[in-house]
């Protein structure tokens, strides 16, 4: 017979690594656009501490589970330190935390996933392993990239998660044909909507949402929560001056190169920043590009939420990583679709996704959708 | 403190119920058009014995238990009878059950829900009571209706319970604008459709569909299924004489009372059986009438596979009691509707529903929705 830890993760590092996951859920409004990332600290089967990730240029997770240590009158010395992302190895805001792992002198490191920041990349493991500290990587991989999703994204390809949200009936409808649409979805659905807005960095719409509905695009929860910055789609430049996007949170407006200079001013002197864009034949923005420039903003997790154009346009362009979907239990027969889409004539060009995890929110469905491959 | 027994029901009740239950499902696909029930015969704590429903004319449930409970060697005098539906109390095509246990000398029975059958309808358990056997009634009721939803509606209004298939894309769309369907939902979900046909006694479609796609709507799974027969809405009577749906288990169409002789004979002369109903003023068969002619015809539960057309005037007529939707996670853009609906111009006009199950079929999602109230 197979020796069960040949072929298994030992039980007890997974056991640690999911707590470290939980700890890790602390930093997920607040670590931004740093990773969110926990780390507890074990000794001889007991937890001598824990910590999160703290607000950009404060304590990372492992510094922050350190002092709860010393807090508590002891030392990590000769203690396993369980963090679900590879500690760092650069002078970023802060001092490179595998230094102190090594200076606290660590036994061992165990690590949910490498850190894909190209400035990291597997150098804080090799800094530990060459301290002589055991480092064991990849325990519970899935969920330790799953928790960092946007930031990990973003450091591989320099563009942000792209999470867009819909809501529809269940025969596809946004809205009825005369555009009512209030309200197709529960207040639960709505609100669960709103919540997912708080848990991104930016937030992206097109002109036309902004002019159908004049949107406010912000959080409007109970309780206190930041509003993320907002990002608008405006080929033209023709977004009126007096939207309600301009309000709150800081709002950037993507134009096309040709876009002319008094609409752009028109914008900018409207309190938006401006920024132009390279656009496509059919004169519409490169939206890979707009993603290239919300990324450098450093936006890990961007939330789409727009009408059936841009929707339409990002799902052509293979650009988006998950679809949220609200499907509310009713039939409206004709109306407004949830995306513009191309003409298909075979079944083969049609787009296929698969389901990534299937809830309900309040009378409604919440289904997440991931592409296929 | 409250006695518990004073609030919920003797969970040794509630046990020996659900194995009752699940002994019912044994008789679902023979026992049609009578009820499928279960029975377990249990004395002193220990299960004597159990039966189900066999096919009609046979021994119902407590027969079976009671022949069961003999053949082992015992006699079930004294004993408590779970029975998933009242024992009937009337001659139909056997004795009334009612009477055998009380020859019998059952001890107790405890019943899941009454027979809404008129002809027992309560009759059952007085005929227990009078005869000085104790009876508990309504326990497990919910699953007890459930389990015989379509008989239990076909006896309180003369119609089946009609339960319509969907399939769609989560755009709405059951094909491309030029009819290619093949295939949008998995094989899984198609499968699990067939099976769904045979777990009726009917099978309802219009003419646009058997003009369209030539179904032959039969089983068509591996093993020994019985084909359910056929009903098809043709007002005026314009199926072609070589539709595949003639062929196989027997073939029902409902015709206008003013569709021409000449296409009835023609229909008749291909070898299915056509029912003239009344029609509506837009010259629509009464869609009401339809699903009468079906009850007459001892069909619990009717399964609806039709198009847009079809569907739809089902819907807005109020006559589907469950719908079947099979969602496959990919977008079509423009095509075929789920459902012709009227032009909604207020949102408290469209048809809304309630989530009644959400599970996966392959990679598609299964949907039962039952009306709101």
């Amino acid at each position: 017979m197979t020796d069960v830890k040949d072929i298994k993760a030992d039980p007890a590092d997974e056991f640690w690594m999911r707590q470290a996951l939980e700890t890790a859920k602390n930093a997920e409004l607040i670590a931004p656009p740093n990773p969110a990332v926990g780390c507890v600290i074990v000794k001889d089967g007991v937890e001598l501490g824990r910590g999160s990730t703290q607000a950009p240029g404060s304590a990372h997770a492992e510094i922050s589970a350190i002092n709860d240590v010393y807090a508590k009158g002891m030392t990590p010395e000769g203690a396993t330190f369980y963090v679900t992302l590879e500690p760092c190895s650069h002078y970023g805001r802060t001092p490179p935390c595998a230094l102190r792992l090594i200076k606290e002198k660590a036994a061992r490191v165990v690590v949910g996933t490498t850190d894909p920041n190209p400035l990291v990349a597997g150098r804080g493991i090799v800094m530990l392993k060459d301290a002589g500290i055991a480092v064991t990587t990849g325990v519970c991989e899935t969920e330790a990239i799953e928790s960092n999703i946007g930031f990990i994204t973003r450091m591989k390809r320099g563009t942000p998660w792209v999470r867009m949200k819909l809501a529809a009936s269940l025969d596809g409808r946004t809205a009825l044909e005369n555009g009512m649409s209030r309200w197709i979805t529960s207040e639960d659905s709505r609100e669960d909507g709103r919540l997912m807005r708080a848990h991104s960095q930016g937030i992206l719409t097109g002109v036309g949402t902004v002019r159908a509905d004049n949107p406010q695009m912000n959080v409007r929860l109970p309780g206190n929560w930041k509003d993320p910055p907002k990002f608008v789609c405006d080929a033209r430049g023709s977004m009126p001056s007096e939207s309600r996007i301009l309000e709150g949170a800081p709002c950037t407006v993507f134009v096309a190169e040709s876009a002319s200079e008094e609409a752009v001013e028109r914008i900018t002197a409207a309190g938006a920043q401006t920024v132009r864009v390279a656009e496509t034949e059919l004169g519409k923005l490169d939206l890979g590009e707009v993603l290239h420039e919300i990324g450098k903003r450093e936006v890990n997790v961007l939330h789409v939420e727009a009408g059936a154009r841009l929707s339409g346009s990002l799902m052509t362009a293979g650009l988006v990583d998950e679809i949220v979907l609200y499907v509310a239990p009713c039939f409206m027969g004709s109306g407004k679709v949830l995306a513009s889409l191309p003409h298909f004539e075979r079944m083969q060009d049609i787009y296929r996704w698969r389901y990534h995890a299937v809830a309900t929110a309040g009378s409604d469905l919440k289904i997440v959708l991931r592409p296929q491959s």
